[in-house]
């Protein structure tokens, strides 16, 4: 069987990659790690007027070597007087409260002694001290949060700002999820034989989908049987925009799914020349995708990094490719003549040089889960390398 | 006023944090980004038997140079097929089923010519090939997941694989956040002047404390009256374990929060030698706390960071301090006298350097709460010193 290379099978997808135009409206308070599906702009200059940015006394700077003001009053913050400073006077002024007329400068609180009525000022400040200009925060038509952001608290915080009560995000897309394979059992199934295991891939996908934004469902295990997979993967389809499946798409007589697939859908890639995942496949029916994952669950995972997030990302309007440079910390021999992804560690030493170590990743077979465990991220080899020395600038792809 | 190092003040907040031994049991597959309360060990070697990586046939690898095995039949994943080799035979075997007895290494179905009940072997393999040993994953008594785990897609595939419904996590605190201020006006409510400014800090600090594990609730905003604020506070301490307010605690006329704690309530942090932030209080009440944050929201996210973070990563057990070294990307000069953290953004350079950007970032007063956005990093910039250079290594704490 000859596998294509990996940018190839990311250009069929990107070929066959719907434009993902739905949209809802949420209250920004629901709206955390939503993704943005508009661009938000600034309608107005933030702050619209000269505002204080401490407690003090406002004053015109020209005067200040007089050193000693009448105060006219005090100004709350939220209030709104119309009070215009006169020659040597001062106003009591609040964090957040508007900068009186006439006014430049705030001498903040610490910097005064009060005498009944008068000020005295033991300390300067420079012109302008501790006042927020107009448009310090942001300026009128300012792009200030881009369409396909994930919003967190800051771009929460912005919006109430700005006085937004709803903010429209992509809809998130529905993602069921089938383990197919006769020796899997469920959560809470007791194994009957030795030769049994328990599925994990289905909850690892699951919450992958949560973390990545879309809305999953977890699908009944189905087994080694071609009507009941065939019959499992259509009616998944049914509830889903995108499916995915783990096993049954390798080489062996009870890989079932590659056959309801050529079935029944348009697979749009057959393989590629990756470790792990090289049996993947990807099909598409209509404005739904299928996702054929391998069985084993740490190469379920990484396919799901490399495929899914891939579309997903271009449903959401991501611009992010998730890869960094890093330097190794160790030598790396690569197993496979294909392109790999292997589970590392990526830490920021002393000097501040990102680096990649592979301590605790045990060496073994694409079945061992927990080499994905505590923030993994993968060291990427390409096909035409057979490794890397300690010390190479390397590419990694980070996970979710 | 003096204010004491920050340091300090962590010490104080360390010998007055309780210990959160609150633990709850959660399904897999609601479990997360949860915090683990204990530490998840194996029971068994992980695979227990031999098993098989790939689809192919299992023989004796001392055999191989013979070249032809006799099918023996085969052993689908999940089987439990109590089968030995005799001389020059072979069994298929498929992904993930038992290796049979006498076999020791799997050839893969590429790497074979198979006639009616015979295979040729086309390609050799080494000794083991393709077979998981037992205890490949992991072996019994090895800590696979460590008590203050977040636990992510990773760790919730380990767990279903160890054949857990069940896992033991901190009970989230109940965090109330309680915007204090007459000039701030809810979302959604209207405002009546110029003056008056949207709240934005309690939707922020609610998506932080959503982000670090905790159940936060957002309590009505209250105004500028001595009673009014009291009775907020004390009201909204009945329903949380910690209490967030904004506003109302620096040099003002109108802050009463400060009042109302000095009152009812034992004050452990008094102001601290940062900026933003330095008139931080934190009170306690027996097994309750009270962060009192500035009104400015960039100061009061910078403050949920420096200080309630430190509380609730305590109560979770985490170990992880937040900071990385990177390097300076330009010249920054430091504004006040204080430990500064500044918004900065982190980034890998293309040598894997970790940089430090202050681009994009508006210079200006505390109020400016986009700088945060596109997930801001914080620059630490330490008491004694004036500023960094180009290329110096400097310490950058990660926010949520």
């Amino acid at each position: 069987m000859k596998f294509m290379p990996y940018e190839k099978s990311l250009e069929i997808l990107a070929k066959n990659t719907i434009k993902w135009d739905r949209i809802e409206k949420v209250t920004i308070t629901n709206a955390l790690n939503r993704y943005l599906a508009i661009d938000i702009i600034a309608k107005d200059n933030y702050p619209s007027h000269p505002t204080s940015a401490m407690d003090g006394y406002a004053i015109k700077h020209s005067e200040i070597e007089n050193g000693s003001f009448t105060i006219l009053g005090d100004v709350p913050a939220g209030a709104l007087k119309d009070v215009e400073l006169g020659k040597f006077e001062c106003i009591k002024t609040f964090t957040g409260s508007l900068m009186s007329k006439n006014s430049d400068t705030l001498v903040p609180v610490e910097n005064v002694e009060v005498f009944d009525n008068t000020i005295k000022i033991i300390k300067e400040v420079p012109k302008g001290f501790a006042v927020r200009e107009i448009g310090e925060s942001y300026k009128k038509g300012e792009i200030l949060i881009k369409k396909g952001t994930k919003l967190s608290y800051s771009e929460i915080a912005l919006l109430a700002e700005l006085g937004e009560i709803f903010v429209s995000v992509y809809i998130k897309p529905k993602v069921a999820i089938l383990a197919t394979g006769s020796e899997i059992k469920d959560i809470g199934e007791p194994l009957e034989n030795e030769a049994q295991i328990r599925s994990s891939n289905h909850v690892a996908l699951k919450a992958m989908m949560e973390l990545m934004g879309c809305e999953p469902m977890i699908l009944p295990i189905v087994k080694d049987e071609p009507n009941l997979v065939e019959n499992a993967i259509l009616q998944g389809l049914r509830s889903c925009d995108i499916l995915l499946t783990t096993g049954g798409v390798s080489m062996g007589d009870y890989d079932f799914v590659k056959t309801a697939l050529s079935k029944n859908c348009n697979v749009i890639i057959n393989g590629a020349a990756i470790k792990p995942g090289r049996h993947i496949k990807i099909s598409k029916i209509d404005e739904k995708y299928i996702f054929s994952l391998p069985g084993f669950p740490y190469s379920a995972m990484v396919m799901c990094i490399l495929y899914v997030r891939v579309l997903i990302n271009s449903f959401f309007s991501i611009n992010d490719n998730y890869e960094v440079n890093a330097v190794m910390d160790s030598d790396f021999t690569k197993k496979s003549k294909f392109l790999e992804f292997s589970a590392c560690t990526l830490y920021a030493d002393k000097k501040g040089i990102l680096k990649v170590s592979l301590k605790g990743k045990k060496d073994g077979s694409s079945a061992i889960v927990n080499n994905l465990n505590q923030n993994a991220a993968l060291l990427i080899t390409p096909l035409e390398s057979t490794g890397h020395k300690k010390g190479d600038v390397v590419k990694v792809l980070k996970m979710v």
